[in-house]
């Protein structure tokens, strides 16, 4: 991470905890961490003060430690020693004067060693971090890019090997394995069913093998240099049908809808609502879930577009457009892009990744 | 699951709920839902009553939960609302004429927002249904032990790919492919890690490539039927140097040391300190993470070997044992297995996967 950036973040953060009052915040979901300080390990902590920004980590990581982060002060823990345990007694020394914030994602067990061991007032704070997370900084943007990009060129690398036979876990492990191959890890659990497996939109893969004829849904996104992406293709492998083809046709006017709506200032209860209203009007089912979600350093983060969303899109944003048509035991469809939010409308950041491609059988 | 299973460890549950005053219990944690219910996607809530379970989930889920559970009642939310808002909805109809427990796992925001909505006395309780999970039933050891024998199927395949001018990620996404071929996949972010990279614990595979000579340490497990297995081997490509095989030595005596008193009543401090001991006997540095934790739906849960660890191995207890040695920026080796702990000693049950294979330049 660029140091100047990463001195902006942090300053940011310390102008949030002034106008909040507190004179400190305990950081302990590891996304935050990791913007805050470069640090891209496990259970570690990062701790702002108004004048120090220290990483409460253990031996497992601090030679990670000492190469990743950017302007941060090490304090090393003893590995047998609970972590909230660590950071209490550290908070302790530190005699801050006055409230401590710590993240509400943090769970109740450890606030309740955190507390103990600290001996001064700590308050649950939530969105600190996340605020700034929420749109995406040039540093950010390029690297969610070229995870869009690889995401892309792996998909078109794997399409050789749908062929009948080949299982759900296979076509997952390949997909996979050319994510590695490009220097990029999967984003999350790479999704992959064949016929009704695609009605439900979390299928986990299995051993089940591709008939010719198969409906086939793949959700799927790299990691690159922390950052996600998230794409999903749907498709026949043949020709599909044409109730298929039908409601395919839907999905896309749904998913094209909500694009053409989306840019700076759009409120995101519309755009979730301009997607909804196709499938609505087709006379197919509506999804039961969002319609987008931001990406960054997690793979669903700010901002979430749903039916009760509240806010504005914003510059900056990256988010998922992801509508779907689902028919239990029958069909299922989701075409799913990431775009950036401009001022002036959007811009679709995966449309590398070949759509419908047509197969042979 | 096999109802009568599920059967039981609901009961051991209501049980344990009875002795501390609850009249049921929120369980989040995604492992715990699954372990009550069979279900095994996410986001996903079950509530235990006296008479009752439930399973708390959303339309993403619901085909698959109808397939997954066992004697479990669905309670569908919709997507739009947080699970915490449906949660403390759902527990206000309940009408519980008592104190619900809540797992201590749970974030603080979710607590908050889940005592506002629910109406009642809500206590965080800790390790209910942890208690039930730190010894493995029938069904669970099986899955743990085909879980050993995909990962070490799938080690012995990759070997053949460990070349010059690999890269730690094509390895790592190399071994996790066979894993999938073999109907698993793996259980954590696979370790691979070339030369100095070893000496990391927790290092991730990068784009360095395998140089002739290079020491190589892989840590990977697969996860089959939920459950996880938990490896590392580590080995020279070439002949090793001396200094390298003296450490590997050292390493392994310390691994021997620790499995021959592990038993079912041995203290969990002293096999941590069996191995210890040899590291520290021989003059190289004592690592600084644990002997050994538990492998189960989680790949770290109780019991840890540490330190300061309390308590006496348990009967059907599954842990890993795994000394290592790391010098900073030079080397680092580590060995790693899985084994039951029984009343007269324990079984390895990961001796299938090739230790110290002998590759060709």
């Amino acid at each position: 991470m660029d140091p100047q950036n990463q001195k902006r973040r942090v300053g940011i953060i310390r102008s949030r905890l002034r106008d909040k009052g507190l004179h400190g915040l305990i950081v302990t979901k590891s996304e935050n961490v990791s913007y805050l300080t470069g640090f891209a390990g496990e259970d570690s902590w990062a701790i702002v003060t108004k004048t120090g920004l220290y990483l409460l980590t253990d031996s497992r990581y601090t030679e990670q430690a000492r190469k990743e982060c950017v302007r941060t002060t090490m304090v090393q823990r003893a590995g047998k020693d609970p972590i909230a345990q660590a950071g209490g007694q550290f908070l302790r020394k530190l005699k801050s004067a006055g409230t401590v914030g710590v993240e509400k994602s943090t769970s109740i067990g450890m606030f309740e060693v955190l507390r103990k061991n600290a001996g001064m007032p700590l308050k649950p704070v939530a969105g600190i971090v996340e605020e700034s997370r929420n749109t995406k900084d040039v540093d950010e943007t390029a690297d969610i890019m070229a995870a869009a990009a690889i995401a892309a060129r792996a998909f078109g690398e794997i399409l050789q090997q749908v062929k009948p036979g080949i299982t759900e876990n296979e076509l997952a492990g390949a997909l996979d394995f050319e994510m590695r191959k490009l220097g990029a890890k999967n984003s999350f659990e790479t999704i992959v069913a064949f016929g009704p497996n695609g009605s439900r939109p979390h299928h986990r893969p299995t051993q089940r093998k591709l008939k010719t004829r198969d409906a086939i849904l793949i959700d799927f996104g790299a990691r690159y240099g922390g950052y996600c992406s998230d794409i999903t293709r749907s498709f026949a492998f043949g020709t599909p049908t044409p109730a298929y083809r039908a409601a395919y046709a839907v999905v896309e006017k749904a998913q094209a809808a909500a694009i053409s709506v989306a840019r700076a200032g759009a409120d995101m209860v519309e755009v979730d609502a301009a997607a909804r209203a196709v499938i609505r009007d087709s006379g197919l089912p509506v999804y039961g879930h969002g319609t987008g979600h931001g990406i960054g350093l997690e793979i669903h983060e700010d901002p979430f577009l749903k039916e009760n969303a509240k806010g504005k899109l914003r510059a900056g944003q990256i988010i998922t457009i992801e509508p779907g048509v689902y028919i239990p035991d029958k069909l299922g469809i989701r075409i799913e892009d990431d775009i950036l939010i401009t001022a002036t409308g959007c811009e679709v950041i995966t449309s590398e990744c070949p759509r419908m491609p047509i197969l042979q059988r």
